[in-house]
């Protein structure tokens, strides 16, 4: 089941309702406030920004998560309350309150995040009447939840959904898992990275939920870029809400989940950079032969965020020097003679000696394909990494030399 | 005196010749082969690309510098002479044995640099008339100085040239110091960055250039970006040539050669991101207050490679939480109730809060003016740098997405 999938087609986890609508915070007017509501109280667990200027809301869910009793998560487009000192601070709080009241639960049972421009105080009057009236809309069926995955999105072109289905062991049961994200810019791989929502029935203990979430997000969230800012407001949570009277997952139907909620996670990351701002290409980097994952991270990292190698992929250009060049800036101590790359697979350079090839064809293949694909070989040991960026073009310019003002 | 000096009003040291020539190279047909000769033995020093994929002719000068005997630095635009194996060696030798034997001297005299496209094989033949041709042209006057800063440019839209004179102690003898770099993209700031060389009639012993030189590109070509890939030529060369008959400079007058070496690296520096491809703005990053200098460096690279940083200024948009959401992820361990920021003179944050300003007028300054001031401030010690970065413009994106083919 992918994103492509109407909202019809969504499998959708029982015991959740959700809603998206128009707190007037965007000043486009469109939907900007949505809440992710559980009929119980759930696991849920989390992983946020490494940013030094950690959003309000981060800092507020850092503290709650993992967590045996989240009910609710309120999300709001338009305005990131990061950078917003004290004030940032109280506003969640409010926000928290307001939502708590509304559904007869306690402060610490809600989730908050938000994502647009840093710097700016939320308007608490409109995200007050949002979140009230974002409640009342909340329903279970898929036009909440479609609704929701509308109102969390900033300059996306698109929502980005994924769900799985499947049956716990041999049990007979089948438990769901639905997860909704948004980003297309201030994406930077060093941590959980913009953000992320999972919903599941399945019954999960929260010290589980973190460990899964955890691993998850290192191989999805944290392997994607669009231009390597870091964001302030990344945040990835994960709300399992199982029927009380079902038993916790153990063992391999534990495992069974880790691999669905890793499929899901790398569907959605995937659709990031796929939808970067103003992005012609989808461009996944392969490294292979590294010392360990972490160098091979590395190595993608500083491939992804060049400036050159995304521009010249965007002009079909085989300019692969740009690529060895920033593999070589990336302070991974390797030789040069222990480096071969191929570019959509055709081989370029092998063992630190360029190749002869045929430029026209590769130029061709690039322009002709919004899938790009770049494979690093070292011989360094068995560290692998897939890495996936966009290209970096004149619109991502225009979009981001105008947005606040 | 200054870049915008014409040629005829540089101060030229003694004991020097230069050329710049149309070896054909550069497909545009322009001028690209330089030769710097010296008429005696120099002190030679270098500081060099910290990229693994080096080009070669980075290779053959750290062989050969720190130095006392060099004769000659020969120069090629258009071609990096990079990732190009052990071919591309071969090719720095051919290079330096035809230079040698034209002029008489030893191939360990010749220091080579190239800057260019990255993966082709140099044209030798082209290169060995161009050096032939060159070394023929050499001239003691400005017009040969002239040529070279025009020969060793690639996107450059203007030569950088610098000079200095002055007095050594109360001796009554000058001393003459030139500078000439290139250098407009791939500029990188993680050790010296592009082209530059520096001649001078001064006489000071290699070990003391080595140190000297190493300083200045630490508080200048260290300190600047374009778009943060580092080079794989980065190159940074300064020759020495004083009367031999003349006192080695020691003691004070050491200390003024250092100051006046690190003055004409600061200038020529600046002129790199001032000429950016495509670039509207000079950004100029004042980090204070961090732990130490290089923790100040860490968060203004940061600052200065966000592309949604530049991107801001380019469209004169007082977005300045992307400035700290930038410092955010620097990985420097600040807490953001310890920074502050100024834009061109306004503060817009102070100890992690918002500050109310006038937006309109903050957005005409950045309009109006090319220089643009960013100034960071921390609690946290006296660790500061002064660092320079340009806008991110469409025009870079055009320039860069059709280099090669």
């Amino acid at each position: 089941m992918t994103s492509d999938a109407s909202a019809g087609e969504w499998f959708l986890p029982a015991g959740f309702r959700a809603s998206g609508v128009r707190a007037g915070i965007k000043p486009s007017g469109g939907m900007d406030l949505a809440v992710l509501i559980a009929e119980q109280n759930c696991s849920a667990a989390g992983t946020f920004t490494t940013n030094r200027i950690a959003a309000a809301p981060v800092h507020w869910d850092r503290g709650l998560v993992p967590s045996s009793i989240v009910r609710v998560v309120v999300i709001n487009a338009g305005n990131a309350n990061a950078a917003t000192g004290k004030l940032g601070m109280e506003n969640v709080r409010k926000t928290a309150e307001v939502a708590a009241e509304k559904l007869g639960c306690r402060v610490d049972q809600i989730l908050v995040a938000s994502t647009g421009v840093i710097g700016h105080q939320l308007p608490m009057e409109k995200v007050e009447s949002g979140v009230a009236a974002a409640i009342e809309a909340a329903s279970a069926d898929s036009l909440g939840f479609r609704d929701a995955s509308l109102a969390i999105l900033t300059t996306d072109t698109r929502p980005k959904v994924v769900s799985r289905r499947w049956e716990v062991g041999d049990s007979g049961t089948q438990v769901t898992l639905l997860g909704l994200a948004k980003g297309a810019a201030m994406i930077g791989p060093r941590m959980a990275t913009m953000l992320g929502f999972l919903l599941t029935d399945a019954r999960v203990a929260p010290e589980d939920l973190q460990r899964i979430l955890g691993g998850a997000v290192e191989d999805s969230f944290n392997c994607v870029s669009v231009e390597g800012h870091t964001s302030t407001n990344d945040t990835v949570l994960i709300l399992a809400g199982g029927d009380p009277s079902t038993p916790t997952l153990t063992g391999p139907d534990l495992v069974e989940f880790a691999v669905m909620v890793r499929e899901a996670c790398v569907e959605l990351a995937r659709m990031i950079p796929e939808d970067g701002e103003g992005a012609t290409h989808l461009i996944t980097i392969d490294v292979l032969g590294a010392f360990d994952r972490e160098e091979a991270r590395t190595i993608a990292r500083s491939v992804a965020d060049s400036p050159l190698v995304k521009t010249a992929i965007h002009g079909a250009d085989p300019n692969w020097g740009r690529i060895v060049s920033a593999a070589g800036y990336s302070g991974v101590p390797f030789d040069e003679n222990e480096l071969s790359l191929w570019l959509n697979g055709t081989p370029l350079y092998r063992d630190g000696a360029p190749l002869a090839f045929d430029a026209g064809q590769v130029s061709e293949g690039l322009r002709n394909n919004r899938d790009t694909a770049i494979r690093l070989v070292l011989k360094r040991g068995d560290g692998t990494i897939r890495f996936w960026t966009c290209d970096l073009t004149a619109d991502y310019i225009r979009l981001n030399a105008d947005y606040t003002t």
